[in-house]
């Protein structure tokens, strides 16, 4: 299958399916996962208003899924893809502002991430089968607030530090029909490139985590699994921008704003 | 405001909202959260079968929430709600069996608890106005595999060891109007009390723990948050059936069961 790039962006006030042609989107009306129609409209990326590609049922991501960091950081190597929930709020999209919570004066750190997005529902599918539950791959920015992630020295808040409003942008194109193994994962702060890691070192590889999770809870078209990040995850400060790259799936890019 | 109790049963393979009348269920259609109307039909509680009494978008627990367990594991008092998710995936109804997934062998261990469901979307809401978020309160069964959540010395893992399928009943009723405050929460495995605990003990009231966790996030109608468990919580075996019993809102029972 040739490589197809989706996305979502408003038009008209709507929510719109795309896909991506030269310099153009091609609107496309059904289902993403369910061999969606063109439409005969398009919309120039210039002038595109970016929706989160995928709105997951379930939205998670891994710790600790490198060998490099694993090394760095002097952790064992886990027998278990160890994931965590990101709720489905903290979604955001290209170009949209990461806001912090009024109130919240607190550290934000950025993780360029590869994210899987799920094509077919599934539970326990065989091993030889993965590529088939897998619809492709998109770039996720796991933004954290370690204050509060490690804020009770008894219960690493995973969950509340990495779902604020906004801390989970996500897009803006969905790579259909690529082999992820050989790309990199690169995340530039304002213009300055502070992480570009190689997809390969990854402990667990996208499709040994969807097999994994796979065998204890059903998959939905849509989910969204971040893949960890490697070393180079680095505090924000306000105003700065982020982007996450990953060549064959797009550019992801958020600035860090005062709520 | 008279004290209301709501659920959800299935009939004629449709999913309706009912009201507790006597012994019967009055049937209602439009949504829980925005004035439902009775409609002339009424099924025996006899004859019921239950539906979870909703289907949250969040579903949060709580992790250390009781002074007496707390003295107990001799753990600190924390300075915010600790919360996990349970993926809304693992949702189950009063009377439904838990089933192992195919594969896993490992201990399974109910949790009583009291469960708070949101009635309006609310984020940052003003401390005095918490009881005009929070619909009702429901029985909450936190059903863990304990053995998964200490599986990794490094990373506790919250969320996998609560979220298997099956392993978050609710119901079968929420009531509506009532002050939880002056409750017990019990625990009653094969006639057995294991749990007996006020819901006074709390170290986050229901009020405090909206509060403190919409002061970051939004809660939505339906969403669902299980206060913690106090202590006597302990190891099911299959074939066991477990009650959750809390006066005033209602008696949950589910029995485990081989995958």
């Amino acid at each position: 299958m040739s490589v197809r790039h989706w996305c979502r962006v408003e038009v008209d006030g709507a929510p719109w399916l795309g896909r991506l042609d030269g310099d153009t989107i091609l609107l496309h009306e059904g289902s993403l996962f369910d061999a969606p129609k063109p439409v005969d409209r398009r919309v120039d990326i210039a002038d595109a208003k970016w929706l989160a590609p995928v709105v997951p049922q379930q939205f998670l991501g891994l710790w600790n899924n490198f060998h490099e960091r694993q090394q760095l950081e002097k952790t064992q190597i886990p027998d278990f893809p160890l994931y965590f929930v990101k709720l489905v709020d903290s979604l955001s999209a290209h170009e949209q502002e990461i806001r912090r919570p009024p109130g919240f004066s607190g550290r934000v750190k950025f993780e360029a991430e590869l994210g899987i997005v799920i094509g077919k529902t599934c539970f326990q599918p065989p091993r030889d089968k993965i590529d088939d539950v897998i619809f492709g791959y998109t770039c996720v920015n796991d933004v954290t607030a370690p204050d509060i992630l490690f804020a009770n020295s008894e219960f690493p808040q995973w969950c509340r530090s990495k779902s604020l409003p906004g801390f989970g942008p996500i897009g803006p194109m969905i790579a259909e029909g690529i082999d992820p193994a050989g790309l990199r994962v690169r995340g530039v702060l304002d213009g300055e490139p502070k992480q570009d890691y190689p997809v390969s070192d990854m402990i667990y590889s996208p499709q040994d985590i969807v097999w994994h999770i796979a065998r204890e809870i059903t998959l939905y078209p849509g989910d969204v699994i971040a893949c960890g990040t490697s070393v180079g995850a680095a505090d924000m400060a306000d105003g700065q921008t982020i982007v996450i790259e990953i060549d064959d799936i797009g550019r992801l890019s958020n600035q860090l704003m005062i709520g």
